[in-house]
C-alpha cells in the first residue's frame, strides 16, 4: 500500500484509527479457549466487527512471541485473514526490531514478505544501516520510534542530543537516508505538545500515535498539534477497544468502542476540512 | 546461570568464546536440506562439534524469524537440545527486544520462561521501564546494546548526549536501574579502543562483544581494553566460525576456527593470570 491509498481510505471512511491486537489469553472471553485457535478467534471477530471503523490493524509481536509456535501461528493466520478479507486495511507488525544490515534485512524479509505486512515498528539506536534495509522494499513502509509514549521516554529520546533533543536528532537524520519517504514515525499521544516541533521537521509523513484511552493520551490535543493537510495521523487505541467486554458480546462492545473514537475523528476531519 | 557460573565454566574452558548461530539456508551445506529439519540438524552437529571450546552460543532470532513457524520450532529445539545435552552453556537469544513495560514482560516470558534462555539483548531507547521487565528474573541476564559494532553506531550511540556520548548515558543511567546487577552490555569489536572508557563505568559486567572476524574486530585490543579480573567478557564469532566450510566438513572444519579463537583466547588468560 502507498500513502495516497491510506489518505483516501481515511477520507472514505472518515477515520484514522488503527486498532491494536494485542491478545492476552487472560483477558479474552473465557468460552473462546475452547477454540482451536483462541487467538485468531479472538482477532476474526475483532477484525469483523470493527473493520470499517479503521483504516489499520496493529498486532503487537511480544504478544504472539509469549505464545510459542501456537502465537506465531495465530499471528500468521490474523495476517492472512487481513489480507484475504479486508486488503484495503494498512497493516503493522509493531515488533520495534532493528539489527545489522544483513540482520535487519532477514526482519524486513519476514515481515514484508512472508507475512506480508504493510509496515514494521523500528528501533533506531543502531542508526542508518540498521533502518535503511527496511526502506528497500515498495509500498513497504518503516515506521521508526521517535518519541515513545512510557515514562522512560525521557531518559535518553530527549537528551540534548549536540543541539537537539536525541528524537529530533533521529527524526532529523533518518530524513537524509535512502528512501526516507517510506518512513513513519512513532509519537506517543501523551506527549502530544511535542507533535507540533516534530511537524516542523517532517511536515509530510504520517506519524503512528499510540497511548491514546489506557495510556491517558487525548486525541482532541494530538490533531490540533500533529494533523496536516494529508491528515498524517493514524491514532492506535489497543486495550480500550478490544477489552471492552469479556462476555459474549465482546465484538459488538469493541466495536462500540471503536465507533465512539472514529465518530471524534469524523468530527475533527470535519472541522479542518 | 549466574554470572559465578559463567566465570567458573570460562576458567575451566580457558575460553570466553560465544558462537553465534544465525543460520541461512543459503549458506549451510546443500546435502543438509534434506533433512526434515536442516536448521536444526545444521545447530546440532555445529553444537556437538564445538560445545567444548566455548561458553555460550547467541542464536539471532532474525534469521530463525524469516522462516516462519518452521524457523520457530528450530529455535526451539535447538535451546532445547542446548539446555539437555549442554546445560553448563549460557544462552543467549540474539533478540534486541525493548517496548513498554507489559509488553517487555511478554518478550521477557517468551525468552526467559518459555524458551528458557539464559539471556537477552534488548534496545535500550525506550528508557527504564523497558528494560527492567527483563531484570526481574533471578539468574537471568539482560544484555544491553551500549555501542554496537555497525558504522552506524556513529549516527546517535556516539552523539554528545548532556556531557556524555550517548552510549555512556545508556551504561551509566542504566546501572541505577532495579536489579542492575543482572545488566550485561553490548559493545562491538570494531569499538575496542572505547572499551577503557567504558571499564571506568561498569568494572564488574560482563560484556557481549561481537564482530571479531567477519566484521574486522581484533581479539587482542578487546583483551587489552575489556578484560577485568574475572574476565568479564564474552566474544562472539558467527560467520567466522559457522560458515568455516559448506561441505560434508562443515562442523569439523567450524570446531578448527572455534579451536583458533580458544587458543588465542587460553593464551591471552594465561598471560593475565
Amino acid at each position: 500500500m502507498n500513502a495516497n491509498q491510506l489518505h483516501k481510505q481515511i477520507r472514505q471512511k472518515e477515520s484514522f484509527l488503527c486498532i491494536g491486537l494485542d491478545v492476552d489469553l487472560e483477558k479474552i472471553p473465557e468460552f473462546l479457549l475452547q477454540e482451536e485457535d483462541p487467538i485468531f478467534a479472538f482477532n476474526k471477530a475483532i477484525i469483523d466487527a470493527t473493520h470499517h471503523l479503521c483504516v489499520a490493524y496493529k498486532p503487537n509481536t511480544a504478544f504472539y512471541e509469549a505464545y510459542g509456535l501456537k502465537g506465531w501461528q495465530a499471528l500468521q493466520k490474523t495476517i492472512d485473514y487481513l489480507n484475504t478479507n479486508y486488503p484495503e486495511q494498512f497493516t503493522i507488525a509493531d515488533a520495534k526490531r532493528g539489527d545489522i544490515g544483513n540482520t535487519s534485512t532477514r526482519y524486513a524479509k519476514a515481515f514484508y514478505q512472508a507475512m506480508e505486512f504493510d509496515a514494521i515498528t523500528i528501533a533506531p539506536y543502531m542508526g542508518k544501516d540498521s533502518v535503511e534495509p527496511f526502506l528497500a522494499f515498495p509500498d513497504k513502509f518503516a515506521i521508526l520510534l521517535a518519541l515513545t509514549s512510557n515514562q522512560g521516554a525521557f531518559d535518553f529520546q530527549t537528551l540534548d542530543a549536540q543541539g537537539l533533543e536525541l528524537y529530533k536528532q533521529v527524526i532529523k537524520t533518518s530524513t537524509s537516508w535512502e528512501h526516507a519517504e517510506r518512513l513513519m514515525y512513532v509519537v506517543g499521544a501523551t506527549k502530544a505538545e511535542y507533535l507540533g516541533e516534530i511537524r516542523k521537521l517532517i511536515p509530510n509523513q504520517f506519524l503512528l500515535v499510540p497511548g491514546v484511552g489506557a495510556q491517558g493520551g487525548s486525541l482532541q490535543e494530538v490533531c490540533k498539534y500533529g494533523m496536516n493537510a494529508q491528515v498524517g495521523l493514524l491514532v492506535n487505541s489497543s486495550r480500550g477497544i478490544i477489552y471492552a467486554s469479556n462476555q459474549s458480546d465482546f465484538a459488538q462492545a469493541a466495536a462500540a468502542k471503536a465507533k465512539a473514537l472514529q465518530e471524534q475523528m469524523q468530527a475533527v476531519l470535519n472541522e479542518n476540512a
